[in-house]
């Protein structure tokens, strides 16, 4: 993945390939107002070692709070953002050889994190329209799961959320089963159509759910901050465990973005940030339904930061990864996101946030006149193929 | 150790429990200097996802190969901090049952790594003035070791340093048994007396050397930041073992450190860091000499933030601990630092680092008082106890 990055990283490639904002949607201003009035308030105790930031956890608390999750100060456990999440509960919770159920396609990080610790995964189907198939999910905890990972919001890498009714089914089953349920969220705050879910910890009365909130995506990348929900009892556990990787999180940049919350600056940065969005995600799927309407299938998000684009079968979109960098643009190929084998191989993430609205047009008009070609040359190559095996 | 320095938190304890340099010899100005200019210069680049920052590799690189490292830009590793750093090796490279030496007293976090990762522990012994005893480390070797973890500079606990023949030798161990060496150094750059010595990773021929630096110490905690120069051919394995337990450091901050060396912020900064330390450190071995002279050993470190106090045998520093908290000053138990369990009772950890000129000499008067009670009484009590058992 980081090499693909690397390579679409070249001047002159439109790239839908990684997750990132837009340089120009990042509250830079506002960042740097935060920073300078932190460093004059608290001099030496903002470059200092120290606890989490109390008063960051209360901000967290509250928005949780607004979000339907009953939590208190001393519940938000800081990290460095969802990854680290992903590696404390994954280091906590999965004894080797345990099983890991997983959406079908998820999030790479999500696999290495359970596969860095011994587990293997149990894909579970997801649909299109709706997301993850919560009876596919009981059947795979009938069959036996120590733990589920799933991304409700605005999926990585299908760009679908859970309705209301499956998230509640979902604390529902990781209670009834006793398996706890990790909920990474890090697109949430980035809907721009549609009306916002409580999280699935918002259901979660057995106390099963482990929710990880990121300011990456929300505010920016570069502050390598974010949240965790956990089960109480298993919080000072978390906190040797997380000491144990590195320590604790930066206190200036707990405390610059106490500030950025408190200033009431985040409403109006991702109004701006999510309007951006929502233009771009319209821009990339008329482009797709003029080129491929009735041919091929995609998801329609109501936000975040990825559009799943599903092309007929027998078109594998990592041969045409080359063709497409060779027209400068860039995609990542289903099969990098398939928690099973040999699966996604006709489909491709396209990610909407970073490009500008040109640059939108521009790369959907390279990308999908590769798309294109390699659609309508797949009969011949097939008959090809079948002339050649005849010999 | 959390819950001990919790409870020194309180207000009018004088503290030489925790390793803080002192809030006001931080360098406020000058990072907010870099901050501003690096927002201004670089816009939403420096908030965003980005690989290892290269002009901050180089600077780093530079620094390393003053030190006599041979190094180029790309064997520097970035980290978030050398707990960070003893994470990763300790991951790429322990198998559990696996023997890891390390000094017979050591950082905490050393040990976290290494038993975090299935390891047991060879103690090695060291000199009070001389620092690690090379014989007692080939010993270890000959008896089968799988990786050493060695503090060469300013050692914490101890505050001693490594000669040069010393690191010479542990160099060459390293090479001749094929072990691993994490060196682990946050606080060479910390010496305010005699002269500075490179690191065991200078002679490094046989590249079994993994260096870890880091800026918490030599410029500020909260910028969360640090590096590795690790064998060439590992680097691949670690940036994937990075990603997966917190995906990379954040661009604003190391964009703000590259500007910090850049403009010869370091020099200055440390130079009047150093000078406070000197003479905080003169204060507290001042106030040992008075009142412990001919009765206790101490060290007398040429840098880093640690005096090591060993009082007579029999002296338990753990017993001491709540009568000193009464008196409103607080320092570690040695035995926290123990590789051998049992060992350390009779010592203490204390930190000149942190505190005023004013609360040193206040602070150790108050330590000091506790302390002569507890060696004054301790015949009468044996003799008392002598008197029970006879019973």
């Amino acid at each position: 993945m980081r090499e693909l990055l690397a390579r679409t990283a070249r001047p002159g490639v439109i790239s839908f390939a990684g997750g990132l904002p837009a340089n120009r949607n990042l509250p830079l201003e506002q960042l740097r107002v935060c920073l300078d009035a932190v460093l004059s308030r608290d001099d030496g105790r903002a470059l200092q070692y120290g606890p989490p930031y109390a008063p960051l956890q209360e901000l967290i608390a509250g928005y949780m709070r607004e979000r339907g999750v009953v939590c208190e100060t001393g519940d938000v456990f800081i990290t460095s953002g969802n990854q680290q999440g992903l590696e404390l509960v994954a280091r906590l919770l999965i004894d080797p050889g345990a099983v890991v159920a997983v959406e079908e396609y998820t999030f790479t990080g999500v696999m290495q994190a359970a596969l860095g610790h011994g587990a293997t995964l149990a894909p579970v189907a997801v649909d299109l329209r709706a997301g993850l198939d919560l009876d596919a999910l009981e059947d795979a905890l009938r069959r036996g799961v120590q733990m589920l990972i799933l991304i409700p919001d605005f999926h990585n890498p299908l760009g679908v959320s859970m309705d209301a009714a499956s998230r509640v089914r979902a604390a529902e089953l990781a209670a009834r089963y006793g398996v706890p349920l990790v909920e990474d969220d890090p697109y949430s705050a980035l809907r721009f159509a549609g009306e916002p879910l409580p999280p699935v910890k918002a259901y979660d009365d057995a106390g099963r759910v482990f929710y990880l909130g990121s300011f990456s995506k929300m505010v920016a990348p570069a502050l390598r901050l974010g949240w965790m929900i956990a089960p109480r009892e298993l919080q000072p556990r978390l906190t040797v465990l997380r000491e144990s990787l590195d320590l604790e999180s930066s206190q200036l940049v707990q405390r610059t973005v106490a500030e950025f919350l408190a200033r009431g600056y985040l409403r109006p940065h991702l109004e701006q940030l999510n309007a951006a969005n929502r233009e771009r995600c319209r821009l990339m799927a008329g482009a797709l339904e003029r080129a491929l309407g009735g041919q091929a299938h995609w998801t329609t998000p109501q936000g975040g930061v990825f559009i799943w684009l599903v092309l007929p079968g027998g078109v594998d979109t990592q041969l045409i990864l080359n063709t497409a960098l060779d027209a400068q643009v860039a995609f990542v190929p289903g099969f990098a996101f398939a928690a099973r084998e040999g699966a996604g191989r006709s489909a491709m993430r396209l990610n909407f946030s970073n490009a500008t609205a040109q640059g939108i047009q521009e790369g959907m008009e390279r990308l999908l006149a590769v798309v294109r070609a390699t659609i309508d040359d797949r009969f011949p190559a097939e008959a090809y193929r079948l002339l050649a095996a005849d010999d």
